[in-house]
This record gives structure tokens, C-alpha cells and sequence, in this order.
């Protein structure tokens, strides 16, 4: 500092920015990627959308039957009635219409016989053998119009069943099936290097527990790091654990820029002298450390590697790029690598990631919705103390249907996101009283 | 019927089984799967612990730093305290016991030195040059063990860490790689069969839509299966679709069940008389039919098929079999398949997988836990007329922290469940009015 007054005074504390405005401004940064590859419905579960689906017919096509039974008219079923058996529509083929006076033996699916108005389910009537299909016996008078499934009440032709941007769930693929679709357009994968630092790590195997040297601690980092991309549909390269100095750092980011769309860090992003990441992006271009208003978590970095465009090769089986969201997209292909700094903190790193590095890959997948779905929980704790920054709280939901707190909250105790089934999201400086509600946010709606 | 009065009558209903006894009845026959592989810990998300996992260290290892700052003793830091700075320990390195009035610079994870019972954060300090590693202002008067993570604060030596049964989530994944577990023994994936039955059924992209057949519909009951059972960590083999007749049927599900351990079938387990699949599993083993109290739902089929021991080869890579949970277990290794039968209305059938299948292939991995997360919500609807059955009312979570309806809850009515994030889960003729307190599954509960 140039003011020697001012160097006397203790460091000032940098101001933390809000969580919300970190993962805005993550989500500014994050131009969706242009790719679309065709993939096999069968084959796109948990990947986003490119381009809307367009129904190209109605579900179902016609009025069918929602029951195993007898179609009939309501005005031959005033009474206890006895209808002859006129026809047998079974599920895929077209019945002849309903003459009156008469019913239809009808199944789930099959469709409705013009001038038929409801259809009486099985366990209703009574089959009375006879001459052709026999007889059937109708007990209750029906309703207009019971179960029946209407022509459209599904799907309309012409609507947009699926949307750009719709992560797709098991049951999005049977709706875009059930429209014909055989083929999905997707956003391809994002590719994401991962790096770990810090001298202290070991990676298991490597030496056994009863050998672990002093100091030295197992690597957990990129153990959740990897499930937790993959399961947001990512590609993961490891690049190991990289030694704490400059020159081992500047080599592997560069080459990990190379190939990949997002470098994450665990370790070397915070204040200390030892951490040699952020002066490594630097080198190679930009890097800004965020100290966001949460905990577990605080310092994040982020910044970007540029690279000549040339340097990604399509991947075979890739549709040509697909077209940009943005006017004005001509000129080369935007080829940034961006980077994201964790702490090496194993429940501030994985707290991290799922508050603000899964926005981003979500967004650079052009995914249309970020946020996990949170809900309201009544905390069966005290939570006296609170710290100034946001909180995420590992709590376990009771069988009282309301929330238990992990007894240590400390940002290295991993076992507080494997006991817990989620966090209670606290406002910074507001504390807890049992039975007060809070916001809950399950594990299951981040890693689903 | 054998009594000419009584079947004069409408047909008895068959009594309605209660779905907690229907799943009850399920995981009583969920017989775990005796194999176990030994994956790579990065490979093992989703999986099923086979043993438990005991640690063999202790994490942390020794009393570490949680920050970046300076290790010192308390006594030394009563105010506005300068102390020479004896030593450096980055993390991963030992310091020497510390010398009393000094300080030691230490960097996050790094253990902290003998005699230091305090770490001050570097924010809280200021660095003064000098000889030597200089001087260093220490301005708050730290509190007693202050940034200091304690010796076995995450995991003690000795201790199960995560138990057989255990579901491994990536956060699980982490914590087995923090005590030094770089493989894992998890069951063997379940092995399932996909058959679907329905004349009706076109393959999507086999027809397009504008040249759909009358009475044609697309299958979209084997697509969201096939996600679903892949989210489970299924193999799924696709038998495709069976047509509509016995003995065609008869002849899948045996070479089905002879390299399964479940065959899924879909449509073809209601009442009527189109359907051959339960003739067909009993003419192969057993099959008996539940009208399970729920809606959308119902019908359901749960039976199996016998084979011979030596049907099923162990595919490469395998361990011996895991031994069997239940005492006297010696003789041939169970190798009976599994029939479920679902029904073919797309919203059933999920349904019935979720609160029926699931909780059984979980049971067959072995997992402890089969149930869903639930939680409790406010409706903001009404639902004024309640069906007999316990209902599944698809439903949205809102932006007021309430829940929104899907207009329409008809069984063959897709989009209800992409629309929706979850499902109330109302019991049996109980009426909802806006205001009410719910219980409520998130989809992201079931699929993660």
C-alpha cells in the first residue's frame, strides 16, 4: 500500500458480494454453447433441449377408452339394462359405429366407436353368453362421457410440447416420444477439466491409511466434483493433482484450456501466499476473486482463457454449430475457456459447486431453469448464532416432518452432506428457533 | 361362476390392496442380489454399498488450520500484539512446536504447530518487514481454539463411515475418498427386461406422425422406463413390443427371464380379455394380480419365473458371490426372475413404477432406504372431490412457496408430469381446499 497511515491499520476486509449477484453475474458470463447433436430419445435423459418440439399430431388422436369394458349409448342405459353385444374394438383397431340399442366389448386404448358416449367398465357389468358376442347386462346408469379420454387432451398438434432449454427428465423423453420423436436435438456436452491443488493431497490407492505421511490428506474433491458433473451431463477430464508451483500450474491450464469449455480449481483460490492458481490464470488471462457472502464457501474465482478458435476440434457425430442465440453472431466461433476457482474446503468446495458452478454448466447448456426447487421446513433446532453470510445449514429431515441439524457445521466435516438430506438456506444474520420455518433445499434437487 | 344367483349379480369388486401393503409385499420378495463388484470410487455414484466402509484414519488427521493467518498462542496476544514471525508451514509440511511470543505463518489445511492454541485469519493481521520472516500485528484478541479444525472432527479411526446399504451419492463418493477408499464394493447392477404390449403401439420414428394408422399411438411407456431404471442403476435390455398374442408372449418372457433379474411388462395386466400376459407368466411360474388402492393406478401384476441355476453366467470382472444376507443360505443360488406388471396408460404405469418398482429395485441392491424424501406443502388449489384410492396429483411448485394443480389428472395425460415438479400424495377420499397442508414428492426425490 503507498500510505504508510494506512498500511499500519489491519488489511481492509474486502466487501463480499451477495450470492445472488454472484451467480448473476456467473450467468451473464455464460454464453450457451452452439453445438446440437441428435441424439436417440433413449439417449438424452438429463441433457437440455436445443430446439423446441413441435407436436405434429394430437394425443391421443381420438376419443378412446380409459377402461377395459362396454361402450355404450346413454340413451339405452336408463335402467338396469340388457344390450346385445353388437362388435369387439380391441386397442389398435377402429370399431364400425354404434348401432343403437346395442353395446360395444371395448379396451384401454381402444378408440371410442362413433356414437358411443360413455364407456362402463368391466367390473360394472355382467357378460350374458348368447348367440354372436352374447349379451351385456349394465348396472349403474352412466355419466355422459365416463371414461372416456377425450381426442387432444394430452397434446394439441401444432403446440410446443418441449421447449429449448427443458432439461429432459425420463418422463420428457416419454412425452417427446409419445409426439414421434425419435430423435432429440440436444446442446452437446459441456467439457469440464478438473484440477486439484495443494501438496498435502493423496490420492486414495495411492498409499494406504496406515502410511499416510504427516500433513497429508486424501483428495476427496474430485471424487464428488466428477459425480456431480457428470451428472449435470458434462464431460470430465481429470488433470490430477497439480504441485503448488507456477510454472506446473501455467502448463496444466493451458493445456486444459485447450480442449475444454470449464477449468475448476479446488484449493489455491483464497487470500494465502502459497496459491498459485490465481497468478497462473493470469498469466494466461483473467481471473477475479469473488468473496461472496456465504458459508461454507467465500472466496470463488472466476475468469476466462482465451484460445485461438482453431483449437477445438469437432467431435464425430456433431451437427454443424447451432445457430447463435444472440444478433450478431458472425465472425469466429467463441472459444473461451472459462474457469472457475473452488476453495479446497471439501464442504466449501461442494457447497460451491452446487450453488454456483451448477448454475453456470446449467446455463451454458442453455438450460431454461438454473434454481433447485426449495421448499418450506420447520427446523426442530436452535440455530442461536448466526454468521453475517448466508448459511447453508446440513440438516436431515425427521421422521416429525421437520428438520435436524448436523451437531458440526465446520466447512471439512464431509460427512454433514452424506448424514444430511439437504441445507436449510439461513439469511446471513438471522438466527433459529426450534420451530420456526426455514427455506430447505433437498440434496435430491441438485442432483437430480 | 359356480353359484347361478351370484352371477346373476354385477361382478364382485376385488377388494382394493392398500399401496403400503402392496410395497410392503414387494420388498419382502426383494431377495438382495448376491454379487458384488469392486468399482473405482469414480465410477460408483448411484450405486449400492455391499459392505460397510470402516475408516482407517482419522480425518483430519491432527488439529489443522481452517484459514490463511498465523498460529499463536493466546497468552501472547492480550491486545495490539507484534510478534516475530519463527516459521512457515504451508499445508502438506510439519512445523516446529512453536517458540512462546512468537508466530508461524500457516496457510489453510496446514497442522498447526505444538503450543499454538489459536489460528488468526490473515485479514485479521498485518504483515511488517524485517529481517528474517518479519513481524506480525495481530489486532483482535483471538478466541481459544479459534481456526483451528480438530484432529478427527469429520471421521474417527475405527468408525463405519458409511454403511452397507448406503446409496452412494457423489458427496458419498467424496467422503469414501477422504478415508482412503479408491475402490468400492457395490451390488451388481440389476438386470431388467422392457417388454411392452399393445397392438396399438408404434415405435416412434418407425411411422411419422402424418402417416400414424387409426387406433395407433405412439410408445412412450418404454422411454421414461428406460431412464428411470438407468437413474437406478439398471442394465436394460428391450425386448421391444410383444404383440397381442399368447404364445408370441409365452416365448419373450422366457428367454426374458432367463437373463434377467426383473422383466418389466407394460399394458396387458388389467381385467380384459386382450390381455396375454398374465397368462403368459402363468403358464411359466406365477402371476398374480393387486388392484392396488392408488390413482393413476391400480392394476398391478407381481409374480416370477423360475430357472434353472446355471442360466445366468457371471459376466467378467465379477467377485464371488456376496455372502447371503439371510442365515441358511446354502443350496443353488436363488435364481428366480421377477415379473411386474404395470399398466399401459403412460401416467400409471409412472406412477407405478415410482411407488411401486422403485422401492423393489432398491430392496434387490440391498439399498436401507427405498422411500422418497417427502416434505409438507400448502395447496393452493381446491380438490373438492376425492377419489376412494389414495391419489398422485401432479402438481407445481410455485414462486409464493405454495402448490399449483395440472388442470388435467388423467392417467393417459403426459404432460401432467413435466409440467409438474412432484406429486401430492393424498390419502384416500380426503378432499383438499386451497390453504391445506399437503404432503409432497418432489420428482427430483424419486429420480435422483
Amino acid at each position: 500500500m503507498s500510505d504508510p497511515a494506512a498500511s499500519a491499520a489491519p488489511r481492509a476486509r474486502a466487501p463480499l458480494m451477495a450470492l445472488d449477484d454472484a451467480v448473476a453475474r456467473l450467468l451473464a458470463e455464460a454464453a450457451p454453447l452452439q453445438e446440437v447433436e441428435q441424439l436417440s430419445t433413449f439417449e438424452a435423459d438429463g441433457r437440455v433441449l436445443a430446439q423446441d418440439l413441435v407436436a405434429g399430431l394430437t394425443v391421443p388422436p381420438r376419443d378412446n377408452s380409459a377402461m377395459d369394458g362396454y361402450a355404450v349409448r346413454l340413451a339405452d342405459c336408463t335402467g338396469d339394462a340388457v344390450l346385445p353385444v353388437s362388435q369387439r374394438i380391441p386397442a389398435g383397431t377402429v370399431g364400425q359405429p354404434l348401432a343403437a340399442g346395442t353395446a360395444a366389448r371395448i379396451f384401454t386404448g381402444a378408440q371410442v366407436p362413433e356414437g358411443a358416449d360413455a364407456v362402463v367398465m368391466q367390473e360394472d357389468t355382467e357378460a350374458i353368453a348368447g348367440d354372436g358376442l352374447g349379451q351385456v347386462r349394465i348396472r349403474p346408469v352412466p355419466r355422459p362421457g365416463q371414461n372416456i379420454r377425450r381426442a387432444g387432451e394430452d397434446v394439441q398438434a401444432g403446440t410446443t410440447v418441449l421447449a429449448r432449454g427443458e432439461r429432459l427428465t425420463p418422463q420428457a423423453l416419454g412425452l417427446a416420444a409419445s409426439i414421434g420423436f425419435a430423435k432429440l436435438p440436444v446442446v452437446r456436452r459441456p467439457r469440464v477439466a478438473l484440477l486439484s491443488t495443494g501438496d498435502e493431497l493423496v490420492m486414495p490407492g495411492e498409499v494406504p491409511p496406515e502410511h499416510m505421511p504427516p500433513g497429508a490428506i486424501y483428495n476427496s474433491n474430485r471424487f464428488f466434483m466428477r459425480g456431480l458433473l457428470q451428472r449435470l451431463g458434462c464431460e470430465v477430464q481429470d488433470l490430477g493433482l497439480v504441485p503448488d508451483r507456477l510454472d506446473a500450474t501455467i502448463d496444466a491450464l493451458r493445456a486444459a484450456a485447450a480442449r475444454n469449455d470449464l477449468i475448476i480449481t479446488t484449493g489455491g483460490v483464497s487470500v494465502g501466499e502459497e496459491d498459485h492458481v490465481r497468478a497462473a490464470v493470469q498469466a494466461l488471462g483473467t481471473l477475479d476473486l469473488w468473496l461472496v457472502a456465504m458459508k461454507p464457501g467465500k472466496p470463488f474465482a472466476y475468469g476466462s482463457i482465451a484460445s485461438p478458435s482453431s483449437r477445438r476440434e469437432a467431435p464425430n457425430g456433431r451437427t454443424p454449430p447451432w445457430p447463435p442465440r444472440q444478433a450478431g453472431g458472425e465472425g469466429p466461433v467463441e472459444t473461451k475457456c472459462h474457469v472457475c476457482g473452488l476453495p479446497g474446503n471439501p464442504v466449501s468446495s461442494f457447497m460451491t459447486f452446487l450453488l454456483l458452478v451448477r448454475p453456470f454448466l446449467l446455463a451454458l447448456q442453455g438450460a431454461s431453469r438454473t434454481a433447485p426447487q426449495a421448499v418450506t421446513m420447520r427446523a426442530d433446532f436452535d440455530w442461536p448464532r448466526p454468521d453475517k453470510r448466508r448459511e447453508f445449514l446440513r440438516v436431515r429431515t425427521t421422521a416429525e416432518g421437520g428438520l435436524a441439524l448436523f451437531p458440526n457445521q465446520g466447512s471439512g466435516v464431509l460427512t454433514s452432506t452424506v448424514w444430511g438430506d439437504g441445507v436449510v438456506d439461513n439469511p446471513g444474520g438471522q438466527a433459529i428457533a426450534r420451530g420456526d420455518t426455514v427455506r430447505f433445499v433437498p440434496f435430491s434437487a441438485w442432483l437430480a
